[in-house]
This record gives structure tokens, sequence and C-alpha cells, in this order.
């Protein structure tokens, strides 16, 4: 590990220090490292200085400190604000991942301020530090502090007759479902890394998942938020209304920006009533369009009550059950296409099998389903969600991987689907397209293995190239590039480049508006 | 009329003029008048000129000669930027309304930019006109341009796989609703005004009414925008995605920004399956307190199928049985409370029904419910909205009113009617509450008419301290002063005054950053 004390003053490091005290002002290399890498190891920072704060208030001091100190850069050669980029590898669970350091095919933009200087500390919100696109992680500057939320804790409320919830930015997404639930609630908000992901991530990254359907992202299930902007100053609107039209809408401002236009300390949540009755079935299909079918039917049939619609191609299915002890084969047949799908009832676990029973027998009766199981048991329901969930780690035997996190209208999806194919063939004869998602989102997880005896280096060093074509289909259909990892410093360069300029110029002035001297998590988004 | 025309250098006319030709560039003033007062006649303003631009093309030729030029003051003094005021009156139907010129109470901030200088000319967008805080309604200077969107008025395309409608600005509400209706799809945003008012209005100010309990306002509909910025540039951001993380949430900047940030030209909005069972009940209830639990019991055993949940006071009741010819008393008995509830189903009308049935036997056997009617045919579910629409009009015989369009955390309703109800009292003795609403949403039209032997003008001159009362009341609750029908005019000078200070400057900030020359609908909102 470098020596890199002499990067932020050591008096400067101590009046931080004294804000939160030395138990919580981590120094030591060893204590920070957790904090560097986050955990595919992909993206790696440096810090001097990691700030553990107890309470909004000394938040609002460490950012006040912030703004008001900078840091004379001591040495000759700054290193490069963005630091080494990802490494390469394999690329991690959940579709993100992978490449950035090899040659980056769109025009690096200058960060929007980059590392310390004399007009302010720059600062790195993080939460659960599970993020896919080095959001939270810092730059290799070694000038910009970390400022961790995992010590605001406190569920401050629950209302259930408002059917809200009031909680810190460093609640685990888990535990706030876990006490909703005690409270005869849903907080429907569900991913992968919910045993350790955090609220204060979720919202500044507009968490996604396999909620979103019936329920809504992140954005959508928050109605209020408390954050501490650049300066230190606190902007509470920790509100429980469903409608409040008093001028321009900023929660939804704070809400993805990734912590680059203040540090979200605290919001309001909405929950929901718990489903009385949840069926879960796995369908195989012919196609996509069979997919797209037999989601407008359960769409026609269960409207909202329909909660999640997952496809699963015949590939990452088939690593699943190649790769993964223990998995039990949810179809007997083979099918080309897979379908999970999940109806949740206000009324009675009767009803919801009621209804899944009547769409996928509609689906089947219409020749739109080839074959189908409803699972029998609640074990037997979480087997199959398991199954969906273990699809990103059955993929990584299979070799280097470069993936993709994309969205496009519901209608194109099988179109995309074509066609990405046929651009992934172009860049990499043999590459694997592994393709899986949340299709009622129209988001799918659109992720390349290299091809079968082809070797992983090579296959990595067509990063830019596989991303740039994938992506120039994805833009052929007005789709997103970034349907729910977000940008951080992953997807920033192509970003800038390929977003619509107005978009960005935009972008720009809000972030100049918002945090003028640039200290926020400087170099990402924007 | 005065002679208006030496506000603008007609010169500047005529350039603006031959954007859109002769026939669409309105300076006569009786063809002018109509766009220069809303429908209740409570806001007033004057122009030279009203632009009905064509196509989007024109609506950014005229937004860059806009920002290129200015006028020239002519004559020695300066009207007042935000001219008369509301006129005294009963208030509108809807629930806005009332007051303003009268000695406001709160300290009048300057506008953002108030009327032309030569650093550009000032734009009002319009589309239906039916705002009720007078956002669309030019100032009295006459060097304001209307600028009205009714002639964009094509429906681009509606997208039945994906859900979703791509709509222009100048579209009547209703004239959609019809339109995903011929395409088998719900588009729920549903106000009394949909029969004239437009979407870019609806857009605009993130319009609610009956529909958003189950399917959101207007922002929450709507999933990209494409806005003319003042300079001219589009912004085109039409993107039919469910997910989109790249960057900062400016489309719902746009959204409620009442025109003060730029021109909404267009819109993607989200379309449903159409339920295939709609059923209506009226119930009668002791007490908000009731209503509440009724509330509760209702979204346990409905979910989403509870797709309205208005509540009525008996005092609207009464009056609507009063005043309005041929309407027909949906209960038997008198109680102190009413709610009109729907649910609908995705299955079928004998579904929606024994749901219903469900609810409110339930409802009665746990003695929540006093007494309820579900609408036996579709003719008389009509008419119990009938019922419901007609409140507002229905007190304008009781004399002059003063209105609130509040909303509180749901469970502080009970304890907002109670508080409200005193300080209405210690302001007006005698003078009666009228409440009613979207008690679903937290939102009730909280209407006070005058006493019944009061006097209409010594009323309308307790408008300040009525407002005042009633709103400190909803800040007690952590309420919102206005929780649909926007800021405008009406509500601008108490929201910078009671917002807390930071809401008001991040707005400011954002207002300058996107409209640093401040011509766009100047005066408004912030």
């Amino acid at each position: 590990m470098n020596d890199i004390s002499r990067d932020i003053d050591p008096a400067l490091i101590d009046r931080f220090a004294a804000i939160v005290g030395d138990k919580y002002a981590l120094r030591d290399q060893q204590d920070i490292a957790p904090y560097l890498t986050e955990r595919r190891g992909l993206w790696h920072g440096r810090t001097a200085l990691v700030l553990r704060p107890g309470s909004v208030d000394e938040v609002s001091r460490i950012m006040r400190l912030a703004t008001e100190t900078g840091t004379p850069v001591v040495g000759a050669r700054r290193p490069p604000p963005r630091g080494g980029g990802p490494r390469a590898g394999g690329g991690g669970p959940g579709g993100g991942g992978g490449g950035g350091g090899r040659g980056p095919r769109f025009p690096r933009a200058p960060p929007t301020r980059g590392g310390a200087t004399e007009t302010g500390t720059p600062v790195v919100p993080q939460s659960g530090n599970t993020g896919l696109v080095g959001a939270q992680v810092p730059d290799m500057s070694g000038r910009e502090i970390v400022l961790s939320l995992s010590r605001l804790n406190r569920i401050r409320e629950i209302d259930v007759l408002s059917n809200t919830v009031t909680v810190e930015a460093g609640v685990i997404l888990q535990t706030l479902q876990e006490a909703a639930d005690a409270a005869d609630r849903l907080f429907p908000l569900s991913l992968a890394a919910q045993g350790s992901c955090q609220i204060g991530g979720n919202l500044s990254s507009n968490a996604g998942g396999t909620g979103v359907l019936a329920y809504g992202n992140a954005r959508e299930l928050c109605l209020g938020v408390e954050v501490v902007l650049p300066t230190g100053e606190v902007f509470d609107d920790l509100r429980k209304l469903k409608k409040d039209n008093t001028g321009y809408d900023l929660k939804n401002l704070f809400v993805g920006a990734e912590g680059t236009l203040g540090v979200i300390t605290a919001a309001v949540l909405k929950l929901f009533p718990k489903p009385k009755g949840r069926e879960v079935a796995f369908a195989g299909l012919s196609s996509p369009e069979a997919a797209l079918s037999l989601f407008s039917l359960a769409m026609d049939r269960a409207g909202a009550a329909l909660t999640a619609f997952e496809l699963i191609g015949q590939r990452p299915y088939d690593f699943t059950l190649l790769h993964t002890p223990g998995v039990v084969r949810p179809l007997s047949g083979d099918w080309p296409w897979y379908v999970l799908m999940q109806i949740s009832s206000a009324r009675s676990a009767e009803d919801a099998r009621a209804l899944i029973e009547e769409v996928l027998s509609a689906g089947l009766e219409q020749e739109i389903v080839g074959d189908a199981v409803i699972a029998a048991t609640i074990a037997q329901g979480d087997a199959f969600w398991n199954f969906r969930e273990v699809l990103p780690e059955a993929q990584k035997p299979e070799g280097a991987s470069i993936k993709h996190d994309i969205s496009v209208p519901m209608a194109a999806i099988p179109q995309f689907i074509e066609k990405a194919a046929g651009a992934v063939q172009s860049v990499s004869p043999g590459a694997r397209e592994v393709c899986f998602g949340h299709m009622g989102d129209g988001n799918l997880h659109y992720n390349i293995s290299r091809p079968v005896d082809g070797d992983d280096e090579a296959f990595l060093g067509l990063y830019h190239a596989m991303n740039k074509a994938v992506h120039d289909v994805v833009r052929s259909f007005h789709g997103s590039i970034s349907a729910e990892h977000g940008i951080g410093q992953l997807k920033r360069d192509e970003l800038i480049a390929t977003a619509p300029p107005m978009a960005i110029e935009l972008m720009r002035r809000v972030k100049t508006a918002f945090d003028p001297a640039g200290i926020m998590n400087p170099g990402k988004v924007i």
C-alpha cells in the first residue's frame, strides 16, 4: 500500500476526524481497505480518511468543512483523477461489470471537477458499497475522502396508517423489509444485494430489482428526502405526502444522482399492504415474441396483481443447471426461452392460485406457452426465485463476460434480442449471448460470454467494441444503456459521448447549480 | 380595453407573427380575450400578441426570437408585473380560487424576472387555460406574449404492446382518454376539466384528479417529454422506458414546473389495461376516523384494485342535494360523512362486485360503515361520480367561499379536520367548512363558505387570515398547501414566505440554470 497520507494535509484530516471522533475516523489503510474496493473487485480507489458519522449533524459539519477547506496538492504530479478504472475480469454478479481502463472508445470527458483543490475537499458518499458502476468508490488520487453513511441506521418511524416508513440512509434493505413485515406491511424493493446494500445507495442509484413491475423503482417508492448539501446545509423534505405540487421536484433530482448533488441522509418511503397470496410459475416458450404475448395476456388478466415477469434465455438456464449445485430443474423439457412469473393477490392464497392458473391455461390454450409449472409450495416458489437469482453467478464458470444493463420499449424486446445477437456475432463470432432480466420493465441484462474455446483476455479486449455494438442497437430502439445500475464511473464517458448534447448540458447546469465547487463525488455521472 | 400595442415594439410583433403566419398570430383584442382570463374569471392579464404555433419547430423559433429580443419599455411607468391578481369572488369549481389582491399577508417576493427587458421577451405558455392558480395567464404589463399550444394536438402514436401513447401538448385530455379506449387501453388521468384541459397543462401542473390512488398523478404517468427550452433548443427525451438510470431526472423538473423552465410540446404517457369490472359505492359513516378505517380495510382487501376513495362531508353532500337539479340522493339516511369508493377488477364485472361487497360487508360488520349502497347499474355508478363532481358548483349558491387544496399524511386526516375546523371558527365564527376530496391520496379540498347570514365582501376580506389559519394547521402536520393545483400566481408569495428557505434557494438555482434570462412565465411558482 502506498503512503498516501501526504495527499491530504494531516491537519485537515485531524479536523475532519474531530467531527466524528477518532473511533469513527478510519486512517489505517487496513481499516480503510473495505471502503476502497467494491465486492467484485472491479473498482479501486485510494483515500487517507474514511469518516463514519453517527448523526445528520455530523454529516452536515463534515460537508461544511469540506466546502470551506481544500487540500494544497503535495508533490509535483497529480494522479489521474479517474484512477485505475475497472480491472479486467469476468464481470461480477448482477450484470454490470467489466472493462474501462482499456483504451476507451468514447472521448474521455474532463470530470466536472477532478480531485481536491484549494476550493474544497472532495467527498465520496458510500453506504452498502454494492453499486455496480463504481459510483461509491473514490478515485486513485488519494485526495477524496469517503463518507460512510452506515452508522445512520435508524428506522425513525413506521406509520402504518399512512403506509410510510421514515428511514436513515445506512439501514440495510433487508432490515427494512423485515421491519415492514413485522408491521404487517410490504416494502417491495427487492434485489440480489439486499442483505448488504443500504437505503442511501438504493435511492442514490434509483435501484430497480424484481419488484419494479407492480410497485415501481426506488424513485417511485420515495415520498420525501433529507439531504445534506455540499455546503453542509440540510434540505429537510421528509414528507409523507402522495400529492404535493409546491414548486419544482427537487426530491427526484437527489434520487438517482449517485451522490453528486448532495448526501441523502434519510427518506420517507412507501409501504404497501402485504399480499395474502403469492404464486410463482415457470413457463417454457418458443420465442421472445411468445414471451411478449404472455406478458400482454398476464397484464390483461391480472393487471396490478402481476408482480413479476422475468425472462430467462435457454443459455443462462442451462448454465444454472450446469454450474449451480443443488439447483432443481424447474421444467422437465427444454425450451428456447423461459419466463418466471409471479402473481400476488390482496385477497387470498386461493385467489392468487386461481389467477395464475387462469393466465397459464389461457397461454397454453392460445399456444403462447409451451409448458408451465406452478410452484406447489412456498419453498418451491422460493426455489424458482433462487434459480433466477443465481443466473449471474452461474455464468462465471463459462469464462470472461461483457455485460449490459439495458432497457427498450416492451414492444421492441423481440427485435432487440434478434438485432443485438447479430451485433454480438459481428464483434466476436461464437460469443454466447446470455440474456435474462426484468422483461416486464423492458429491462434486460444482456451479458455476453466469450466463445466456448475463446481466450478470456482476448475477449475482454473487445469490451468497448462489444459495448458499442450492443448499445448502438439499444439506441436504435430509443432505449437506455443503463436501465437500473446507473452511470457512476463505468458509463460516464459513454453517456457524455452519446446522450443528446442538450441533456448533458442541462445535467451540467444542475450539477453546477447544486455543487458549484464540485466537491460531491466528482467524476461520477457527469 | 386599453391600447396595449405600444407595450411591445410593433416590429417585434411582426417578427413573431411571421413565424406562425398572420392567421395564427392573434393581435385583435377580441380574439385575444379568451386567452387572458381563465374560466372562473379570477385571473386577468394583458397582451398584445397570442401566438398559436402549429409545429414544434415554430415553438422553437418563437422561443429563439424571445431569447434574442427584448422590448424596450415604452412610456415612463411600468405596470406592476403581477397585474391585478385574482378578483374577489365566490371561487370557481375545483377548489382553487379566491383572493390575492387584498393586502397580501405574506411579504411579496420580487418576481424572478418581471416583465420584458432588453434581454428577452417573456413568454407565457398556455394550453387548455383551465388551471386554477393563474399560472397560464399573462401579467398586466402587456409585455408578455402568450404561446398557445392548442394547435399541437396530434396523438403521434399509440403503442399498445408497450402500453404507451406519444401525444402533443395541445391534445384535450378527454380526446386522449377516448383514443386510449378505442385502442382497448385505459389512460387513467381524470379530472373535472377533462373536456377542455390539455395534456401540456396537465403535465406542467402535475395534475391529480380522481385516478391518482391507483395510477398516480400526471408525473407518474409520464415516461418522457419533449421540451422547447427558453433558447429555442429542443430537449428530446421522448422515451417509452419504465427504467432509465442515465443521469439526473430532468423529466420530472419540467413536469410540474408550470411552464417556468421550458415549454412541454409532447410527452410519452403510460397506458393501462382496461379494467373489466368497475363497481362504485356510496357509504355513510360517523366520522373521519371511520373513513380512515374503511380506507385501511379496503386497501387490505382490494390493494391496487381500490381505484378511488373520495371523502365527502355532510355539508357539501347537503349543498349538492339542495342546489343541483336532478341529482339523486345516494343514501336514504343522513350521515356526518360519506365515502365514494370505486373498485376495479382486471378480471370481470362479477369479480369487482364480489370484492366491493366483501369490503362493505366487512365494514358494516366491524361497524365502521353505517350504511352503504353499491351502484346497481353503470348509469347509477356514473350518477354517483356526477354527485362527486358537482360538489364545487353546488357550493356557489351558498355565497362567498375561501378554498384550500391541501394534503396531509393519511393518518393525520381526522386530526387535520378537527384542528382546521377550530382554526376556521377562530377566524370567522359561523363560517361553514365544506370538506371533500381525494382522501385516498391524503388530499382534501377544504373550502370555507361564509356564515349563513354573513356578507360576501366582508368574508372575502378574511381571505388571507383564513388561508393562513388553515395552512398553519396543514404545516403543523407537515402537509402541502397545494396538493394538486400548483402554485402559479396564487400561492407564490406564500410558498416563498413559508417553505424551507433551502427549498426556495434550490428552486431559484434550478430556475436560473434553465432560464437565466427569466423569460419563461415570469412571476409564476418562484
